[in-house]
């Protein structure tokens, strides 16, 4: 491994200190003094908080002076909350800034440009895959305006979602159940339509394994026009809710984004999943599946529209985990064209 | 490995080498003469064909007397199409015999203790769980009166068969469905009702990779009262096919069990798979899971009776298997306890 690439990694190790689903990326910066010894390792910890070259630099003082600066994003261009990160590199003397992935926002990007304008020796691409990889949903909604979604489901192995009666504690086990925790805190938002919130009373909260609600809860999001009781569980004061009166799965995208959130997930039902793949904005599966048969009783997902074979919804296998008892199967929406149709049973 | 493991497992080897989806199980037989030295290995070929022993006596010839052999399953009491293999083996002038499984037919056990009566040194259970492994399911239909049904479904991560219009070909890919092919290699009969025969035409044969015939199918058996088209593909000369007039699983089972059947695979549909899952006549259950949503159409099981989720069918994971772009989940019927209710989402 080269110098500029053990540097970067030491970046990213910092970067993956950050809170995931933060609005702002995670982002880690490794400062160098001239002789090219480290002298500030930095990281962001969240929105509001100082830019992880800033957090780096604040270490590295005056050692910065003729340095170089390794930082897992192109350093921002524009004022947010804090100032931009072109301009403190300038000001610390930084002469040579080595960078992962470029940042996809026309009004935040520009700042290799401005580095580069101001006499700074500019590197792109360094390990650009796995610090991407570090912010892959914030990316996204930089480079398509709206969140990434995962659709999660749990159900049987032929498909159903609850029994004839409605009652789905617990299809899948605490495994899966954990998992779930662990999905939702990676996400800034969780939503479900008013039936889900009406039939199941989800709280809808990330819950430590003892049972604890967890540090930094997602959003929760309600979506439909059916009011919901006083009592729902999911206006209790775990974590904040939003209730959205609409059926319009771009609008409830829209409405995410402007607060930031990079991030969703769509816990059901049937209903909601459906109008959402059907509008072409689901961007991952994860199918918890349950070795369970039922015969009967809520699906995944409603009417998709699709008459025949060819037009089903083709995805493509991401990963498949074993939760005992249970499976987890990830997909994501298939790019590649559907198989040539033969003969033959 | 001591020498009679070390035997036996030879023993087991040669048995591998039999007909998996034969009536009769599969059996390995390893004579050494009185100095230990193996002049004999045998494996039984199939119904009408010499059993094990026989053929690994008839190789030793003079050298078995005062010799050992190591046999797979308890050598046979009873006169069949062949002779009982205790008479062989003491006409031979074997002095010690040493077997792996005991047979738990009334009719064809006691061979041990003929063996013993006439004065043979008898040792019982060396890797019998290997052994046993062999004939899963003919030792299962000797011990139940009925073969081993594995219900096999091909369907979509949203639990659907088909779509809107009845068309699947092809919900799961090439190398699920060359598994299908396996899977049939590996069974005595093809069950489908004909529901399935009418809608998928299916031919139900063993084909090999590059699309001929299997040598050795497996009988196409359908169940039901509706009549098939004479053009009907399960109809045709590619394998024997039976048409069982009756809505009962346990009629469906008797009539293959009479037949030296002990390995039925169920193809469906969802009707026939609900009738022989609410009888409990299933053992266990091959879902080819492909990562495609339908949103509609005709799912892998029709109504089970089940209505709330405590009475779901729970079955045991067995095996996850990805064949690419689909998994393969195998499960059992679970014999553990259903889990407490709990509460939270």
């Amino acid at each position: 491994m080269d110098e500029r690439t053990a540097l970067m990694q030491r970046a990213i190790d910092a970067a993956r200190l950050g809170p995931q689903a933060d609005p702002n990326p995670r982002v880690g910066c490794v400062v160098t003094d001239a002789a090219g010894r480290v002298t500030g390792v930095g990281h962001h910890r969240g929105a509001g908080t100082a830019h992880a070259e800033v957090d780096a630099l604040a270490q590295a003082g005056e050692s910065a002076r003729g340095g170089t600066a390794h930082v897992t994003l192109e350093p921002c261009n524009h004022t947010g909350r804090t100032g931009p990160c072109t301009a403190a590199l300038l000001e610390a003397g930084i002469t040579r800034v080595v960078f992962a992935v470029a940042d996809p926002d026309p009004v935040a990007a520009g700042g290799a440009a401005t580095l580069a304008a101001a006499g700074v020796a500019v590197e792109a691409g360094v390990l650009r895959e796995a610090a991407a990889a570090l912010n892959e949903s914030w990316l996204h909604a930089r480079r398509t305006g709206r969140p990434f979604v995962i659709a999660k489901s749990a159900s049987t192995l032929d498909g159903r979602t609850a029994a004839a009666d409605g009652s789905s504690r617990w299809i899948t086990g605490e495994a899966a159940r954990a998992d779930v925790h662990d999905l939702r805190s990676r996400c800034g938002a969780v939503v479900v339509g008013t039936g889900t919130a009406l039939t199941d009373d989800p709280q809808l909260t990330v819950r430590t394994a003892d049972g604890a609600d967890a540090v930094g809860q997602p959003l929760r999001v309600v979506v439909g026009r059916r009011g919901l009781p006083a009592t729902a569980r999911v206006l209790d004061d775990a974590a904040e809710t939003l209730l959205l009166a609409t059926h319009d799965p771009a609008d409830v995208l829209a409405a995410l984004h402007a607060r930031g959130i990079h991030r969703v997930l769509l816990e059901g039902g049937p209903t909601l999943t459906a109008a959402f793949l059907r509008a072409h904005l689901v961007d991952e599966v994860v199918a918890y599946v349950a070795p369970a048969l039922l015969g009967g009783g809520p699906t995944v997902s409603a009417d998709l529209g699709v008459r025949t074979i060819a037009d089903a919804v083709r995805l493509d296998l991401v990963d498949v985990t074993v939760l005992p008892p249970d499976v987890r199967i990830t997909a994501r929406p298939s790019t590649a064209p559907p198989a040539t149709a033969q003969t033959g049973t």
